[in-house]
């Protein structure tokens, strides 16, 4: 890569205060990046031109150069097609008598000889700047079909090789570039090579604020980019503050197990939320210091109160804040001076009802006193493990490996509801709201190396710093899950968000694929967010991709086949010697192959002879088993088998996810909370949950590079 | 239309045992029905070459007609792009010439003068036999990428106007046929006549098994088939038996609402199907006659038992079996002796087990004395209205709107336990199993005219008579909503649907556009299906698509407006006076517009005003509540205030569908099946559900012609 002449040429175009650049500028810039060109050249005779033509090959285009010939077709200045010595002669000269009839006192630089680009198939590469991602790199089929059909796919910039042909296999339509229907396929490794040199370029120039390559010409061949257009940032390039992650990781650290903790507006009044902090803090049994700050009480709810946080003795870890918002600025200064490393901001009242000017008061006092803010504008943060519940909602007690985030407070009460209906083991519920400072990437740098917490679980509606956020989510789901459920995917939901925060919500599509790109496995809705974080951290990873189907009703095996299919799983191909074992469990007229349909009247033996090949055979990585609700089989007589075949596995060291579907009068809801808690996924009334949630799982394991 | 030219070129190639036409039969074709083709003619001449090529216009191809020269091109035998007079005369000099040269003793006929097309865009109109909807008319865009990307529409022939438009319309990529980035928007009109023909055509010759137009060109001026292919039924073509409507009617009558009853197999013993029958019966409350029949007992459960049911005193409307299938012809035919007109087949043992023989037989039975079989391999069915449990499950008591029908006995048994756990109003529940004779368009032809029926769900892997279950569902569609789980909807499914009945599942895509056509609401899951069933007979009909997001919480509000779009529901653009009155009763800080955000802290005054706004005005037609739990409005109270409020407009005429997402801590759930048993359909922890069920009643009055 010759950088050198990419930054003279956009040093001489800033020094003119240009927002674009010339083509042949944009050719200079793809010959230094290796990008594929027309090849081409200038003749001043009719001998250059025949010479330069035979040198680039095939037909050539000949037009003419002159700074005073801006249309070249209107002169006559364009002869496409040439090809042949004769031909290319004749077509310099046409040019050049067209263009003297056309403007005497033009002054004539020569005719430009150029490759002539067709066949094939025609794509996009391009690269923009994101406001939520920063340079994002693109890739799409060309003309008017996928234009209307949206068939394009992004990935934050730089990629490597291997993402990069992942972007060239990723478009729906990527069938037609492997060839299809007699046609030829086409140099996906030379497309993938001009993705990967247009993600270099624009994150070693960030002035290059877009860059297309349109239409690039893919071949057997090779792939050649016949135009090429460049738009520069002419404002200043701003990169986005990014504490070292020791620094996030101490303060998050004191954040979550904290010593002391603060309470600012801590109050004896019923229904106040200064009174709520302060006794769910005391009533979570949170072992620390808990300090009460009121500058007219003695005492509160019985703890000595301090006029200020200033006053109390010793460090303090944590300020929670249940004061007007008018009073934070103040009271947030005194925490400076303390040197108290985080604040908890409750009130609401800044940026989301419009006061954006107290909300950057505070994030200034923030900055200057180096205090990490969370909030404001939110209902506070649990942490289990501490037995720590600084909110003004009620303790939560059920400990267990997820960790729950969200932007809405709404959204908030749901997860606080969902979980204690469900008795879903958590490590933390945190309110992030208006993101002032703490936001998810400060949140993942901590549950990431946090040993109470196995799932990481994400409500958003935007994200401040895109590249952070997936810089974080990498590192974590190399380990974890994180499960995402961004908000405003669409256009509408998008419009909502903005009245809602303020916030920019990106395109849908950039956000899915960086998503997908960071291994984020995305919810569809809240409800599917819950039950991914309510399962995840239940089941265990699964080591290869067959997946097996077990019945009881033929019915429900269709179905389950369906949502295999829906959440990307494979139906494993069962080998012969495989099948042969499974009929040896179940009835002539029974279906062995996947789904294994073991018919409906079977007694429990039956079930748990083919439960315990499925676990015991290592071809098998994962079980979905359909229950029938029978006289012979009665709901709590299945769960009972399944978890005990499956704890005898586990003692062996066989440990596969296991889903189940159970269809029957409502005592299955009995089996399936009793499946639950010994780690079998089970779900009432619905064949497409259970697998879901498998499939989330599946989605994690692929993108930890676990498969 | 011209039938008698088809039916004479049909004939001439039946007579032949030709399976296929010849392009000029094909061409004959589309002129009797009125499909554009390109204009040409046969010339013997060069001068008539030359006025043909006039009378046509632009370029044409010529083309050597000899039936010693098959294969043209080879031959020297075809000329493309030819235009002008000498030109032509050329043309058709040369390929007399190469046609000499190449076979001197050919009998050459002339030269085909033949306009070319070209321009504007391909599509493809045809017509195929599809084993479950017979004639079906398909409709999609040509061209590599389509054929990859698959998108293409399919309807049952044969189509209207309207329908065919909806066909050009309905295809992902249709901007491009109204022009997109200066493409020419293509005459739609004609497109839809080609398909309209084609529908027509295939109907009135059902011994056309395949017909493809492939392409046809559509331009601005109209659309013209370049290449026309006709494949021909060559055995007997069947049509399926249909009883007539009045006949299907008095059956059903009887079976739903019998006077007598008769169990055959009817046993003391605890555990045996004949028991639970029996018991299921008495206990559930039906107030007919109810005679055991077994040949060794006088009594059973205290009733007088028959030997055989022919023994029976009075009419018998039911015989209810079960009995082990080899029994079953012996008794099918004593009820046939008895002049019972409706017999329940509980017992398996039947095709499902590959025993196809005896189902034969039975549905022989059944013809010969014409009694209906419902079943075999069934768990029976339920009829609330009577009282009716014939089942070998328990009772049901809660009557209500809904009827449920299952191929499957386990998705049976799912619709039972979801039924009681969410205390589900219900009017039947029946089992089809194998459906050797009723099946979805009998059931759909009873509960059509059942007022004790507002809506039905069914669970169904295959449709025995596809246009039958059309025809019934769009009768019934015009007065209440069919919701339809398709099992085996993916490739996947649809092996396991091979495996399970024998049943061919049909592509998706078809079935897709199909059940579409017929105004059913397809439920992409189990669950989706039993939550639609038990809403929608809740809901009143919209009457218009203004829809209102309510919320108290930004962030559902967020999700709730996702949710909306992808449910294909329309957001109001709320007029500047309605917002004006809206903003009156929020806070400064709230976002009025759509979703009007009345922020979190508010008190029940402030939902209570909004709501009733919302219900008050005319403008709007759906009302979708997101609530927020807080200390200010706790859940309870939100669940009253909101019944009350709808309840009063109810009062004054004002019955809107009004659903609602709750979010918060467990106290919601209880005020969700408080608002339910409101008819105000609510859900907590998920913001997606009750979206989702507005939007099945949406699609479902769309259907009915009622927006």
């Amino acid at each position: 890569m010759d950088t050198g002449t990419v930054r003279e040429i956009l040093d001489a175009a800033r020094v003119q205060g240009r927002a674009a650049l010339t083509a042949p500028e944009g050719k200079r810039i793809c010959d230094a990046y290796g990008i594929p060109t027309p090849r081409e050249g200038l003749a001043t005779t009719a001998g250059e031109a025949v010479r330069l033509a035979g040198e680039i090959g095939g037909p050539v285009a000949c037009k003419i150069v002159s700074p005073d010939i801006p249309h070249k077709t209107e002169a006559g200045g364009v002869v496409v097609g040439v090809q042949g010595e004769t031909a290319v002669r004749e077509a310099f000269e046409a040019i050049i008598a067209a263009a003297r009839a056309y403007d005497p006192s033009a002054t004539i630089t020569g005719v430009q000889v150029q490759q002539m680009l067709g066949g094939g198939r025609e794509v996009i590469v391009g690269a923009t700047t994101d406001p939520t991602f920063g340079k994002v790199v693109a890739f799409g089929l060309g003309g008017v079909l996928v234009e209307v059909l949206k068939d394009v796919t992004f990935r934050l910039a730089p990629v490597g090789t291997d993402e990069a042909r992942s972007m060239v296999d990723g478009i729906r339509a990527a069938e037609v570039l492997r060839g299809v229907r007699g046609g030829e396929a086409v140099d996906t490794g030379a497309l993938a090579e001009v993705i990967r040199a247009v993600s270099r370029l624009v994150t070693d120039f960030p002035e290059i604020r877009e860059f297309d390559l349109n239409p690039v010409f893919a071949t057997a061949g090779g792939a050649c980019a016949a135009d090429v257009r460049i738009l520069l940032e002419t404002g200043e390039v701003r990169e986005p503050v990014r504490p070292p992650r020791e620094e996030i990781l101490r303060v998050m650290n004191r954040l979550m197990n904290p010593r002391s903790i603060a309470v600012i507006g801590a109050s004896d009044t019923e229904g106040k939320i200064g009174n709520s902090v302060l006794k769910n803090l005391v009533n979570g049994g949170y072992a620390g210091e808990i300090h009460p700050v009121n500058p007219k009480a003695e005492e509160v709810l019985g703890r000595k109160a301090y006029p200020s946080v200033g006053d109390i003795p010793g460090e303090v870890d944590v300020a929670v804040f249940a004061v007007p918002a008018k009073l934070v600025p103040a009271a947030l200064t005194e925490c400076g001076e303390k040197g108290v490393p985080a604040a908890v901001l409750i009130p609401s009242g800044f940026a989301e009802t419009g006061n954006q000017a107290l909300q950057d008061e505070i994030v200034g006092i923030g900055r200057r006193y180096g205090i990490r803010l969370l909030g404001p504008n939110i209902y506070g943060y649990y942490y289990t493990p501490q037995n720590l519940c600084a909110t003004f909602c009620t303790p939560y007690g059920v400990r267990g490996g997820v960790a729950l985030t969200s932007q809405s407070g709404g959204i908030g009460m749901a997860v606080l509801g969902f979980s204690r209906t469900t008795k879903m083991g958590v490590s933390a519920i945190v309110g992030l709201g208006n993101k002032s400072d703490v936001d998810e990437d400060d949140l993942l740098t901590f549950f990431e190396q946090d040993d109470n917490t196995r799932c990481v679980a994400m409500h958003l509606e935007d994200l401040k710093d895109g590249r952070a956020f997936v810089e974080a989510a990498q590192r974590m789901t190399k380990k974890k899950p994180v499960v995402v459920l961004k908000a405003g995917r669409t256009a509408l939901g998008a419009r909502a968000a903005g009245s809602h925060t303020g916030a920019l919500a990106g395109d849908d599509k950039v956000y899915d694929d960086i998503l997908r790109q960071a291994g984020v496995v995305r919810a569809p809705g809240l409800n599917e967010m819950l039950e991914y974080a309510r399962s995840l951290p239940l089941l265990p990873a699964p080591r290869g991709e067959n997946v097996v189907i077990i019945t009881g009703a033929g019915g429900s095996g269709v179905l389950l086949s369906d949502a295999c299919v829906d959440n990307g799983l494979s139906l494993m191909d069962i080998p012969p010697d495989l099948d042969e074992t499974f009929r040896r469990f179940i009835p002539p007229f029974g279906a062995a192959g996947n789904p294994i349909d073991i018919t409906g009247g079977e007694p429990p033996s039956t079930y748990e002879a083919t439960i315990r090949l499925g676990l015991e055979d290592p071809r098998i990585h994962a079980l979905i088993l359909g229950y029938w609700h029978t006289i012979v089989t009665p709901p709590m007589v299945f769960a009972e088998l399944t978890a005990r075949v499956v704890e005898e596995a586990r003692a062996k060291g066989i440990d596969k996810p296991v889903v189940a579907s159970l269809a029957g009068d409502t005592e299955v809801e009995k089996a399936c909370e009793y499946l639950f808690e010994h780690r079998v996924i089970a779900y009432p009334y619905t064949t497409e949950r259970p697998v879901a949630v498998l499939g989330a799982k599946y989605r994690w394991a692929r993108a930890a590079g676990l498969l």
